[in-house]
């Protein structure tokens, strides 16, 4: 028996991106391929050996057996979809595609946003911008809303790449966020997340601050 | 005969990201499908109409006929590759897929680094942060470096989404960066990005400050 080739993985704990890839990996039965080595962004120190990999200096990045490195996290599961198709990570294609990878763009865009953010209550106080965490909290709500509109639709939908980032997103202000609740009013996208809460992939693979 | 369905676009003619879109979308033959309406975003002002079909409030969003949003720009590219897959904009598997997709990300990832350096240059000169500007020029720096060294192979792979980003994101360099030169040393790069900016998808999309 031929040894299966070994995925490394740029990893931290604490990076919701990371935890995006981590959960499609164990949706797709890939986890057990990765070797995780842990890496340590953020801040504004450049981590010159990552974006040796990397030149953007972002989590997650992966190199596969023939040594090139894969990211951002959305390239590195439209791999683990090639070695994987039968997963269904994402939609072969037809609007079901589109949708999910709009919802991906969703998810991804309000981690986006909550790094910012995140990034911004870093700075001293006196460097920090009130107007722009006004714009971002604003934003953050009005993705709220729209996700609840859609909350049953997702429900309703195979489970892929879409769930997988929204669900990171909601987990990423549970994590980060406190003093934002997200809940109240949002029955439906609530009850939604409680479910994917429970998947296994999701349990093996928590937000972690062990800083 | 069928009118063609109508394709409206969120559009600036100053967003690098709205930039890609049009140059895929005159690639694939389906610039005359689209309606652009002018959208004005950026600054710490939300846009609520926008954030109606998009609640990221970022363009580029594409409403097409049946009235659900897409986004972000690499989703549209997405959609337009299924209306025109012929124009090969994503390669459809396979290695040269991911590198595509994989050179794509590099590109938008430099974007990204320069939309957050022009908005800490917006802000107020007290409320700029000098260390994550300093990150941002390093970043840039490593990621043209990266690109020299594979810029053969980017003038030797059929042309698609991942040469769009590169060369979109290049050319945002000069056109908001011109105090930071990025084509000394990189004699093959910029030999490419001569060839990229001859393409007639290109020539016909400059980046524009009408401000």
């Amino acid at each position: 028996m031929i040894r299966e080739s070994r995925l490394l993985l740029h990893w931290s704990p604490r990076s919701p991106y990371v935890r995006k890839v981590m959960i499609a990996a164990h949706e797709a039965g890939l986890e057990d391929r990765i070797d995780t080595v842990r890496t340590v962004v953020g801040g504004t120190t450049p981590h010159l050996e990552l974006m040796e990999d990397n030149p953007l200096g972002k989590l997650p990045t992966l190199i596969p057996p023939d040594g090139t490195a894969i990211y951002d996290s959305y390239v590195i599961v439209e791999y683990f979809n090639t070695l994987k198709p039968a997963a269904g990570l994402i939609p072969r294609e037809g609007p079901a595609r589109i949708v999910a990878l709009r919802r991906h763009a969703l998810g991804n865009g309000i981690l986006d946003i909550l790094l910012q953010w995140l990034g911004e209550r870093g700075r001293p106080a006196e460097r920090q911008s009130e107007p722009h965490i006004a714009l971002w909290r604003s934003k953050i709500a009005a993705c709220i809303v729209a996700l609840e509109a859609e909350a049953d639709d997702l429900a309703a939908t195979p489970f892929g790449i879409g769930h997988i980032a929204i669900g990171v997103a909601l987990g990423y202000l549970d994590f980060r966020f406190k003093a934002e609740p997200w809940r109240p009013g949002q029955e439906r996208l609530a009850a939604w997340f409680e479910s994917f809460q429970r998947r296994p992939s999701v349990v093996a693979h928590p937000p972690v601050d062990d800083s």
